[in-house]
């Protein structure tokens, strides 16, 4: 589902072929300490980082053998107990179960006593997977050798996102040991159904007292390894809102067609359900076969500002479209837009996209059927201002105007934009973090992926939220998904490098 | 695929509900035998039935048990050669395995010194199962009481086709035990590979010494368990034809889209082939969505002639069109037709089918991929004087005009339609016979579904070509498929009684 590593995985993709000039020479957790000196407490609490390191791989090794994944049902209410544990063991306090109508949200924080308090949004769950897919077992871990990166840990959710949130927990473990108070008080709010499109995180925000610590904070931000390949790091000030859902044609439903499948020669007459669906979808899009038709799609949806598309224009000018098209297996961009225009739909234009169709016989050869249903797997994604719901109201409305209000229409998930102001806290803190750390992080408008950051940004919170965080990896939703642990490059952050970066990172805040 | 059971299962689920008034008052064999009387060989023929009735159930069960299955390119060459092994137990001689671009044909002949001589198709190739679908074993092909039928033998390919196969091979085994000559020549030609449409199977046709034996033949029939739940027979004069094939929409092809799936948000900027397929497949249907907009789709297509409307009208007088529909799950026929007309679509139009659509994500819930390929699995059906090569080659030439020249077109299989003379032998005979046994059958212009009857019946051969066999059996290439053994109601032949049919037939013929 849309999420942080989605959020991640369009923009890596964009951004894979960097040819910025940046040159870090960094060294992992040492050189990060030399670099920022003088705070002696600071100093302390980064010398534990490699000390710890056995401790804190293990520790990511032994979350990923338990995967909780919603749409299985698989380890609950394990998998939330097991994050509570980790919680406890990093510091947290109050830490609990938080019930939803789905699955438990698991909520905690830490009174340092500071001034600053900081929200923090993990998940827990993971992406479903297929182990015959994997070239390493996914929930084994095994640390893998990867040319030109260095030692990998492989296994699902190694980045997306459990490899991010354990180096963030593991930096709350580094101030422990160096028996060092934390420089920001942390409220932390984590959900088990991310990967499902988060369909009731609003109701562990809305429990009182969780809504009671999340307004003292100034900013929530999901850790994440925000390095690509090369070392380059964005700051991405929100994303695009999605919804998720099935149209579904049935004969049922109809009154046309059969109510179960029925042997093909009878469509000489009888409906086909499947025509209907695909006649339905066609009217979804202009006859370009790409641009939404739907009646009022764009009513609600911002142009980009002018700062926006300079943001734009400068990611464009150090990024190498060859390369972007090379790693997508793309040789046109829509309407054959050249690279400044395609980034620039690529942030600012909602989209209707088919994600599968599924109807009558899917396996190999044929089957001579009339099949009673069809269906087509829609994502769509949204701009400010437009909304989730609003969005699905006229996509409904589309249908039925053009005679298609027998067709489900089954929302599974999704939720509104999120947009945060690059002068907020939060964000001028990353930028002076990443900056401190020597890296010259790129401001890009909006992720075309989605996470449910709407949930903080939008009332009654409206928090600027983000994400952060040093080191690398990748392969979310897919096979041999990775987290990088050893780095051979100097320019790109390991395990204790990534560490590094949430320490730095609280005392920017603090 | 489409073959004799196909045919048979759409025209069963059109005569389902008859309401013709048949009143055979048959009693299983021993009545068949009384009533055939006069003729001393043929009473001593019939009287071994009964003797045999268990080792003919045991041969149609150890059958099951060897599934040969093209598709899955199970059980070759042990299923031809068991074919084999079957035709030579039931007395014909240079039985050999014919060699084929695909799966083997399998060859025989009895030389029974008689005036004529008869062909006789079989398959030995059944349908794919899924075998968590079925409530008993489908290779184990245990007895299971049906209500109002009697007790069924259950099991894939129990009545598709070898439940009649193998009832026509103990009628040759009754005329050995007998120690009775056939009162016909026969000519056997069996195929692997009918449920993939039949691909080369004119190869064993065309095998010179196959096709010199099959030249001095009045005919070819199929067994078939011809008769509905309530015992009636149609005789059908032919077969529409048909084309399966894979509609492929790719970005590889397209050159536009992803050469891979990629995240669905890459969407704004990058072309859907799944978008693609949906508008090619909506120029393949008129507005109505149902009616084929192929250019020249509809040329060759031959009207109804007046014997074959006046033989729909008087199933239609016969048939209950409620109770077809019941079992349909059809509320109202295609363009609100009557029930006499919705026949004559049946009849007189050839279709394009959607069997199935398979793009990006398929599985529960929804996956954020924008898929770079997308299937439409189609089968048309064609009436004479179509062909499929004609038929597929207007397609091409539709796409191509439509602007989706890159979208494949790979036929898996398929054949011409295929009609018979109803003042042929070999369908006059079938009339009297089924008489003589108190059936009262009724002719049907030709099956919705298809059989590669074509072979046969164009050239070089022109033969008459049919189907043959009383008793009953259903679920042809659906779980729980089976054939009637012992038979509760006095109106259907269970196992001994569809065996007596092929017997009368063979004395009719000779």
């Amino acid at each position: 589902m849309s999420e942080d590593k989605d959020r991640d995985l369009s923009r890596r993709e964009f951004v894979q072929g960097t040819v910025s000039g940046l040159a870090l020479g960094l060294a992992p957790a040492a050189v990060l300490a030399a670099a920022s000196g003088k705070d002696a407490d600071k100093t302390a609490v980064l010398a534990q980082i490699p000390k710890m390191h056995a401790e804190n791989l293990k520790r990511l090794q032994e979350w990923i053998a338990l995967p909780s994944i919603a749409a299985e049902n698989r380890n609950f209410p394990q998998g939330p107990e097991y994050m509570a544990k980790l919680a406890q063991d990093a510091g947290f306090t109050g830490v609990k179960l938080i019930p939803t109508s789905g699955k438990p949200g698991v909520f905690g924080k830490i009174d340092a006593g500071a001034r600053t308090t900081m929200a923090i949004y993990f998940m827990y769950d993971v992406k479903q997977f297929i182990p015959e897919e994997w070239s390493s077992p996914p929930l084994e871990a095994r640390l893998v050798q990867k040319a030109g990166l260095g030692t990998v840990c492989m296994g699902r959710g190694a980045v997306n996102q459990k490899g991010p949130e354990n180096s963030f927990l593991s930096a709350l473990m580094a101030f422990k040991a160096a028996g060092k108070k934390l420089p920001v008080n942390l409220v932390l709010v984590c959900e088990g159904e991310e990967e499902i499109a988060s369909p009731h995180f609003h109701e562990v925000i809305a429990t009182p007292d969780v809504l009671a610590e999340l307004k003292r904070c100034v900013g929530v931000f999901m850790p994440e390894a925000g390095q690509d390949r090369d070392g380059g790091v964005q700051v991405s000030l929100g994303a695009k809102g999605v919804v998720e859902l099935e149209l579904i044609s049935s004969g049922e439903k109809w009154g046309r067609g059969p109510a179960h499948d029925v042997h093909s020669s009878l469509e000489a007459a009888v409906d086909s359900p499947t025509w209907h669906l695909v006649q339905a979808l066609n009217t979804l899009v202009e006859k370009d076969g790409h641009t939404p038709a739907v009646e009022g799609f764009f009513d609600k949806a911002k142009p980009l500002t002018a700062a926006q598309e300079q943001m734009i224009k400068e990611h464009a000018a150090k990024t190498a479209e060859a390369t972007v098209k090379q790693v997508l297996g793309v040789q046109h961009w829509v309407h054959d837009k050249n690279w400044v225009d395609s980034l620039m739909l690529l942030e600012s234009r909602p989209t209707i996209n088919i994600e599968g169709l599924v109807g009558g016989y899917t396996g190999p050869g044929g089957k001579t059927v009339l099949p009673h249903k069809a269906v087509a797997k829609i994502d769509m994604r949204l701009v400010p201002d437009m909304t989730a719901a609003d969005t699905l109201d006229k996509l409904k409305a589309h249908l039925a105007k053009h005679g298609f209000a027998d067709i489900e229409v089954n929302m599974s998930g999704g939720y509104d934009p999120t947009q945060t102001e690059p002068g907020s806290k939060l964000i001028q803190t990353q930028l002076a973090t990443y900056r401190k750390l020597g890296l010259d992080p790129q401001l890009w408008p909006r992720s075309a992926g989605s996470w449910p950051g709407y949930v903080f940004t939008d009332a009654p919170l409206k928090l600027p939220a983000g994400h952060f965080g040093l080191g690398h990896g990748t392969g979310a939703h897919a096979p041999d998904e990775y987290y990088l642990i050893e780095s051979s490059n100097p320019k790109v952050q390991g395990l204790d490098g990534a560490i590094a970066s949430f320490v730095e990172y609280l005392y920017a805040l603090g």
